[in-house]
């Protein structure tokens, strides 16, 4: 039973609404403001779970979070898909064209910067988190200022949207893991999808061969990812995502690609987000 | 006959140290603010090549720049490998004690952020560049004020170096793509990388499948990196660099792989700069 969760962000940032979706809607939420501290938290015993987005669809792999999982030896047990969707919001009753800044975090800034062309008198200044923003406006009653952040921000902040949507790309979609300390306890029935990592050198072939395995054992890639090993030239790290069918078919790739592959690790086996 | 090069950054900044690592001293430079300004110098002829970082061995790859490569049909015509170091620099005669503020780059802040923390009573702001920091510290003889930067900025500002290679993480190896509107001139003897790309579906045993003819046609497989395609549920698009010892290995490869996948291209072939 899990009761409290660590999220990257305050209330009503994405990791929030992940959280909810997720979770029961009476877990415990730790707020942190970077990811190193979430683990922290998580390591330390302060929570049950963490949340941590892994990949965006616009700007691919969040490498670090991935180091963050390896490293701590944390267990994925679970994924969730997010559209992630950036609003404009003051207090009641402000128009946009009393606006005069908008705080954010800057990826959020840059997200919707074709928006606040239109808006030329709108000036736009970095911040740590796009939830926070609102919930100072909130606070301070701060009028002339906006935040970007989510409906639920507003929601929970008491601000009113003044433009859905704004972001330049309109479909963004962010994968998060649920990490804990220890393994899934999932029942292997409902497992069908898992994260390795393994090593590999530059040597023609070898990658193939693994993939070959995987292949010939009915799993299904949903994701490669390689990485040079520092300091050790031609060889690399793989970070693989694959679906199956059933767990017995998943449990002999493993027993394979153990003996093939050097340091390989399952950094989680979950049910599949995504029909 | 390269004559003018666009890069990320101003004079002063690591793209400019690429530049001057990869062509001729006397190459004309234009300065830009973004990649997206990078792209259009080059495809408004303003310049005959640009410089585009795309991966580093902290963060992973710099996916946006492969995009950009990617949708206007930019050719890679070489690479060019940089170990990034970030030195702490101001106005001549002044000592650490001195600096109040530090302003730079969000990214190197980041990565020098445990230097500061033996430091707590400088103050660390973002800003748009590493370099240009440095120039207006030179242009209106800032006192109390330091940058983050390269020493060929210290150099071209004429600011002295107070700390050297202060990032965390001391060895932050950086890959630069040379690219150009039309494809490399390189004699074909000595082309033994490309960057490719194409797309396979989720389907078990695509992406092995074409990693064996790779590997039948001798090429060697330095990086692979999965991207969905937004839009398209199961089908993903895949950026993989390959060697190779003669120019014929992969020309054979090329010529199978376009039956087997979708959407093959050839983002560039050019000379390994990695030995």
């Amino acid at each position: 039973m899990i009761k409290s969760v660590a999220i990257q962000g305050v209330k009503g940032s994405f990791h929030h609404i992940v959280s909810q979706q997720f979770f029961d809607e009476n877990v415990n939420l730790i707020e942190c403001l970077t990811f190193d501290r979430v683990v922290e938290a998580l390591i330390t015993k302060e929570c049950d779970a963490a949340i941590m987005a892994l990949e965006n669809s616009i700007a691919g792999s969040i490498i670090p979070n991935y180091a963050l999982i390896d490293n701590y030896n944390l267990h994925v047990v679970g994924e969730h898909y997010l559209d992630i969707q950036h609003n404009l919001m003051a207090l009641p009753g402000q128009t946009i064209i009393d606006i005069k800044e908008v705080y954010s975090h800057p990826m959020a800034l840059l997200q919707c910067k074709e928006f606040f062309k239109n808006h030329p008198h709108i000036k736009l200044v970095e911040d740590k988190d796009t939830a926070e923003v609102a919930d100072r406006i909130h606070k301070n009653k701060l009028k002339g200022v906006g935040a970007i952040a989510s409906v639920l921000a507003a929601n929970i902040f008491n601000l009113d949207v003044l433009a859905h949507s704004i972001q330049t790309i309109k479909h963004n979609e962010t994968r998060f893991a649920i990490v804990k300390r220890t393994n899934s306890e999932v029942a292997k029935e409902a497992i069908n999808k898992a994260s390795v990592k393994f090593e590999a050198n530059h040597k023609r072939g070898s990658l193939a061969a693994i993939l070959n395995v995987m292949s010939d054992c009915k799993l299904s890639l949903t994701k490669i990812q390689s990485l040079p090993i520092i300091d050790t030239p031609w060889k690399y790290a793989f970070f693989v995502d694959v679906t199956f069918e059933t767990y017995a078919d998943f449990d002999k790739a493993k027993s394979l690609i153990k003996i093939m592959a050097e340091g390989f690790k399952v950094l989680g086996e979950y049910k599949n987000a995504k029909l």
